[in-house]
């Protein structure tokens, strides 16, 4: 029956969203996967996805805070757990997500396979707790996706070039999804989390947040370091790196989220000079003196501490670091010799746009807003999209608020929908 | 100074048991491992034999329930869980037990290394959640004890031929143990548990059970087949087969336990006739008409349903099956379009002694005296060294206190402490 041959070949549907050239990476955070009820929601996605003709790869993270309560045990069992054994620990959370989601898209009646990040080919260095990704050895992958399985690969975690199990750090799961997109040729990789999108400013902190339709890699990597904890930074610049096109959307609704891409992709950009007020408060301000900045880097950088801003005046030096990693920097700063404080009681606010870089007048602008507010800014940092200021922790609200009214964030066509959860919750 | 080369070779202590030739596999059941605190208390015994001078290889089990909470999470995600994908789940929970007891070495100033299944080198067939060892490749396990480490592997679970994550079946990690001790070349594997060895019968039953110092590997066999569930029978075959000594015995004391070994082993073993009464009441009993014995036990075989005791009548097939495989146990008889009937509201009551093979009056007196307490034995199964009776499940209790008393087992020399737990407990 010469007729029906080509009748036989499956009909592949083509998506409206731009072309993913027949592979996307979807990603779905903690809380998307949160009991077994929403690993059902997320299988049922993956599956739409498969049906609607796509070849598809799944990275799942741990379950809500399954992994907070790995590294719970292991501070039980040490004070400072020895690193490959934590990793060892920590990583079994996605294996756990993965295989669950697996089974259920196995029952919905599709071929489906979870793979640990090491039997996903995620090659990393050796730095334990903070692994990057060297390589994607993807052999695995590409067989059970030629096969038409849908893959569930576990986030977070790799295989270190010494066959260690390794891990990347929070939020790790965006860059093992950004890095599987990159090596399997996805032209976009779906970020699902619990809000709609990248926002203006913190909901929470402002009633008139609005979702962004389009931000540049720029502009979310400033958005990022400056606190708005959608997107781990990291992922990001692995993203514009490789031209990875990210697409942040809701697990929740099948409404366009929040595209991520470079400037000149001809994706629509937000136009306005400022696109968002960003801020966090787990960063503690070091003031440090008597040692020549370069010795003092070198040494916070083999200690694995995450350096944010660093200003310099005369024989002082400023730099934040995250709260978390306050007893490995003190540690640091002793074997040094450095005389130092540490202020944990600041909040950071970043106000973040593309447009600031022909707009002097910005900076002006902040200042005069904190200003007005009462709001003294204690530590300064400008790059050319951002200017961040440390302000007390308590008047972080404020000054998001303040700053989110002065650059008229709210003013432009509001999000119909109400954002659901946190801007800032981790993914 | 010549005359010191000696000295500063590091002296060995000479275990007082027989010598295990260096190096010792010691097996930590889930209730020794079922939380953080217990988790020192067996990194402290490890530590302790490794301060002895032995080479020490760990086998833990999960932490206590944690592998039934991953059984009950894929059971709400799909009524019958695809087999790959459950081992990816279940043996998770090895793999932090291993991670939290390396840790803890590691701080009591040991070098310590965990190792999943697969890590370790365990070769399995690709029988998922009932998985055989193939084979050990021991590569990493010899690097890390060369270098002085104690070694952790996560017992119960290996990787197929296939590259595929497998688990060895309930109480796997008694076989994981057993397989490393033969082949690393142990000369005993220590079993560490919640009592204080094998007993002649459940103390919870029987106030006067005895604890044994020794049995023969066919004794155990018998005990562990008949359902005291101190060892999972396929280690005991394990280690018959390979002439591994195990030694089952409390974690909680340093006290002799059990030893099982050979019957010329030298090692003095029970001379009593019958060694212990052994009981379970997780059996059910198929009755089967209409279908060729050889085609109902190849059928049950390929479904992986571990057939028990076999009888057959005239036409009539009797067989017990774990109840845990009801569901697949009468899948199966449907297939084969068997006329089938099932009572599962029966135990089993075994009589074990490598005595009995030369005293032919031990039936009669195990007959007198369930019929002197009225107990009816529903269906009779014998081995040389063992007697097996179904009764009713209500008088399983009463058989057990029976029958122990009638062949005198609580009269020998009483254990000196009161047995911890229950002799049945899960290991």
């Amino acid at each position: 029956m010469p007729a029906s041959e080509f009748e036989a070949v499956p009909a592949v549907e083509t998506d409206s969203k731009p072309s993913p050239a027949g592979l996307v990476v979807m990603k779905f955070g903690g809380s998307s996967v949160a009991d077994t009820e929403r690993i059902l929601i997320v299988a049922r996605r993956l599956a739409a996805a498969r049906e609607r003709g796509l070849r598809v790869v799944g990275v799942l993270s741990a379950m809500g805070d399954s992994t907070d309560e790995l590294f719970t045990l292991a501070r039980e069992i040490s004070p400072r757990p020895h690193e490959r054994e934590l990793d060892m620990l920590v990583s079994v959370g996605e294996r756990i997500s993965c295989a669950l989601a697996a089974m259920a898209l196995l029952d919905l009646g599709h071929d489906a396979v979870s793979l640990t990040g090491s039997q996903a080919g995620i090659v990393t260095d050796t730095a334990h707790g903070k692994a990057k990704i060297l390589e994607v050895r993807a052999r695995r992958i590409h067989e059970a996706l030629d096969r038409g399985a849908i893959v569930l690969v576990a986030g977070f975690q790799g295989v270190s070039t010494e066959a260690e199990v390794t891990t990347l750090g929070r939020g790790g799961s965006d860059t093992t999804a950004v890095a599987l997109a990159s090596a399997l040729g996805a032209e976009a990789c779906e970020i699902y989390t619990d809000v709609d999108g990248v926002f203006s400013a913190d909901p929470r902190v402002v009633r008139g947040a609005r979702k962004l339709d389009a931000v540049s890699y720029d502009e979310m990597l400033e958005l990022s370091a400056s606190g708005a904890r959608v997107l781990q930074l990291r992922s990001v610049e692995f993203a514009r790196n490789h031209g990875v096109a990210l697409h942040v959307r809701s697990s929740f609704s099948d409404d366009e989220g929040t595209w991520v891409t470079a400037e000149e992709s001809g994706r629509m950009l937000e136009k306005a000079m400022i696109s968002g007020i960003a801020h966090t408060v787990d960063e503690t301000v070091y003031r440090v003196e008597g040692i020549p900045a370069a010795a003092l880097l070198s040494a916070l950088a083999s200690s694995h501490v995450n350096v944010d801003t660093i200003l310099r005046v005369a024989d002082e030096i400023v730099f934040s670091a995250p709260s978390d990693d306050g007893e490995t920097t003190s540690r640091t700063l002793d074997e040094l010799g450095a005389r130092w404080s540490a202020d944990a009681d600041l909040g950071k606010v970043s106000v973040v746009g593309a447009g600031m870089k022909s707009h002097p007048g910005v900076a002006a602008t902040a200042f005069e807003t904190l200003d007005a507010n009462g709001i003294e800014p204690l530590v300064v940092s400008t790059s050319p999209i951002k200017i961040t200021c440390y302000v007390r922790r308590s008047e972080v609200d404020r000054a998001v608020a303040a700053l989110h009214e002065a650059f008229g964030l709210g003013e432009l066509a509001p999000s119909s929908s109400e954002p659901q959860g946190l801007a800032r919750g981790r993914t």
